[in-house]
């Protein structure tokens, strides 16, 4: 009821110190078909779901290549995961233009999650609807991250987003206790 | 009832994680009289239902020339669909002064949706009121492309849009098994 | 009743895929005092109902001289349509200043449906008030068109706009066969 | 009743194709002290009533000197009758400036109806809340003009606005046929 | 009650013909404690009441010396009244150091007015709430001039603005016949 | 009650010309802790309430050194406070580098509520909600200044602000005729 | 009830004098994991909870390291906060390469807060929802800043911010009397 009050504007804080605007943003993830990443001490693995709109249509792309070490995997607004990618593969070449080597992927993470910020402190615009798993190697070795609309970004061992992705969760903590180890040496 | 509170502004979430604006934008192609989009390997067909207003008058253009080898049918608002022919023509011209080769159909794609997106991350906007296909052929072979107003993008090997184009899309998918067959090719 | 809730805004769709605000536009157009144009092969006569606001005021100008090859008619907001007749001319200048040859009638008509189009996209503006019959010949022929407030354009071979303009099309489309005649010859 | 719906925006139609601003405007004009202007083949006549404020007040000035040739008279908001005024005086200057001949008065009327124009299509002004009789002569003759907030222009043989105008209106018709008679000649 | 719909956004006109914000503005003058002027054909005299907040206070200044020839009374808000005055000052000093003589009053007060009438038209800003009598002398005699909130100006020859004013207004007018014998003169 | 319909806009008067947002900052100052001042001709004494949040934590700094010969010690909204004191600092800085005097006081102080002012006239700021007590001498000896979030300021003997300061002026008027025998002297 | 008419705009005063959306902010600072610090003349400590989403995740980055000599720990969002680190850290390594020395701790943490107060008076910003202790050693010893989302900052000798931080404020203030000793010496 009282929530309306405090949940239509970005730029608005709710008495209880929230931002529902990002909140909306990210279940607007949790809406998307599910996109899965798990990745061992070398290696990356991103998956998704792609359900074809009809027999005659090709399926959407939302397994995207920034860079020959990097890839991304989305779930919610496809517009705004695509948009997203280009950036990415921007920043990634331009950096290796200038220095000469693949940009870590800790790095444009980081940038990444600081555009999706920018989008949560301006009355004119909207956060992003879109998770990404970012997945790639680099000199410190294979990572998976996870970044969502709110501008926040996660490390994982393994990770689902979108919708039904608890069961995913679930099955990649149960069984995969090997990747645990790995985590750890 | 509630979703007022939510679907009067492009840059608003709802609870549910959507955008009211987007789909309201959606539903203005459902409005548009039909078009219709075939494609093999080699060739693309578009059509759309023409009905003049009156009969003194012409039809109103719908099926836009893009470049020598890209062709576009709309439905829905025609004024944001010329505006938008508009930019593709531009984008092509471009593009074969500084290569000395088509726009190839996916880039061409691509560029569009990411204008569209734009438009339903703005204020002060609104998302185009317009459904585009876009059909043409490049190196790569035929291609079929629905635009919308979302800013996403399919590969269609036949599909149509607007008003009671649901019709249309099963006898497409019933009739043109032979179609499906080629796209697998 | 419930249509307030889109229809102040010309950025805000509505969940039926209308703007309202565009609508509200085109009614002024049928608000205004009636013009009617028509055309043979060579030929495009423009006319408009003139009342004078009293016995000792002249009538205002509603047909403008464009170009030599191009004349307007307009139904709705005057203001409106004396501005867009001024861009009309500007733009007929530089053409025939730039190339040595006057503007043809169809292109002048798309580039005053996209500066309509662009009034329809922006929260700041409003949609022009005005619905304009165009009509000029060039090296195709004789043309007439209307653009009205929406960005969309129409070409005829007789058309009639403003209020009570449907008795006025009828009598048009009875009478004129032998229009539709060279219409199609 | 409902008309609050749509008429605190100046950019917001109503659904009868109404612009309320524009019209609650040109109520100021009514609501100011009463202006009239008379013209013949060759000379033109401004009045406006005058009232002072108080015994020791000069009256307010409500007839303003723009150019050799050209005066206005004005009733509804006094400053933004001044400001247009100076706006007027300006190009009047520039005009001789550039071109060592005196700005023809209908020329002048029309720079003032676009500036007037443009208000009424932006959100953040409003629409001049005045009205302006003006009255000059130039190589064609003597003219009268009246500009009113909505942006268009009227020529006049003789008119009056302001407070009871009708009554001044009304007896200018009766009396002046003879003003006809050279206005036709 | 109904007034709330039009009296909260400068740029909005009632259906009247009235902007409400202006007229509040100008009750705000009412409100500030009361500032007289008198002039003779030679000499302007300005007073205004000043009662010191506490005993340990000075009395805010609501007088203020513009240029050796004119000086200026406020009443209403004191910092929009100081803003103005620094505003003039800087204009007189501009214009002597163009000209070398002193900025004649009449015109001071023309561009004052027109800065009060721009702050009426835009929807971010607020009228100024303060009114200025203005008291000078020049090459034309002695001058005193009041400026209001809403752009306007007058003449007098001996003027109250301010809360009680009304009482200083009669009695200037009974006791002064003698200024208004000098002001015909 | 219906105070709300003109309170939450900082640019917009209410029917009896208040400004409601400039009257809301100034109870601001009167929540904030006190703060006191007091002069002679030679000397001024800054001081204020400091209470420590916590035992382990050193308390907030309320009294900021502006330069050589000014001080200034605040109640209200101490961030808007320090933004004030240091924006003061730069203006006597460039100053004393440009003149090579220092600043006199009352200057200062204008500069600052003019700066004050500015926030009470634009719709996408706030008032300063804090109020300042600034002490200094110059070549006219020693001054003691209030400035509150409206653009105004008063010089004072001896004055008091923020919580409860009803007391401390009390306090100070009775006690310190001696510091009114200065005053005047 | 009726705080909801002043509390969903930053630029808005309650009629109390308070900033409701700052509150709210601040909220946040709460509603995030718990951090602390505590500081000796020579070393300052920071800790934080670290929760991990799952098994599989890494632990949300809450410390950030800002230059050699300067770290800070943050509560609520960590978006926000990655992006004033970083501001941070710019400002250090700006300060260093122009002085070639570290940026003094008190020097930045000013700096951090006017940062902060910016966004407290802009309409279309929101307050940074994240409270960040800063802790350092310069020249001047050991320091322990603690900045708040109003652009605030407070010095502290030990302090916890975020959920349940009552507890350990209490455990620091019992245990840590030798801590006090250090900071009186």
């Amino acid at each position: 009821m009282f929530r309306n009050q405090y949940d239509t504007d970005v730029t608005t804080w709710s008495p209880a110190g929230r931002l529902f605007q990002v909140e909306y943003a990210m279940e607007a993830v949790k809406q998307g078909s599910a996109a899965i990443g798990l990745r061992s001490k070398t290696h990356v693995v991103l998956a998704c779901v792609n359900k074809a709109n009809s027999e005659l249509s090709s399926h959407q792309k939302k397994i995207f290549k920034v860079d020959d070490h990097i890839g991304v995997a989305i779930a919610g607004l496809t517009a705004d995961g695509r948009v997203l990618s280009r950036y990415m593969r921007t920043e990634c070449i331009n950096y290796s233009f200038n220095y000469e080597s693949p940009l870590p992927v800790g790095r444009l993470v980081v940038q990444l999650a600081d555009k999706a910020q920018v989008c949560t402190q301006r009355s004119w615009k909207r956060p992003y609807g879109v998770g990404l798993l970012v997945g790639g190697t680099d000199e410190s070795g294979a990572h998976l991250y996870y970044n969502c609309p709110s501008g926040n970004y996660f490390e994982y061992q393994a990770f689902a987003i979108g919708s039904r992705s608890q069961a995913a969760k679930t099955y990649l903590e149960r069984r995969f206790e090997n990747f645990y180890e790995l985590f750890k040496g």
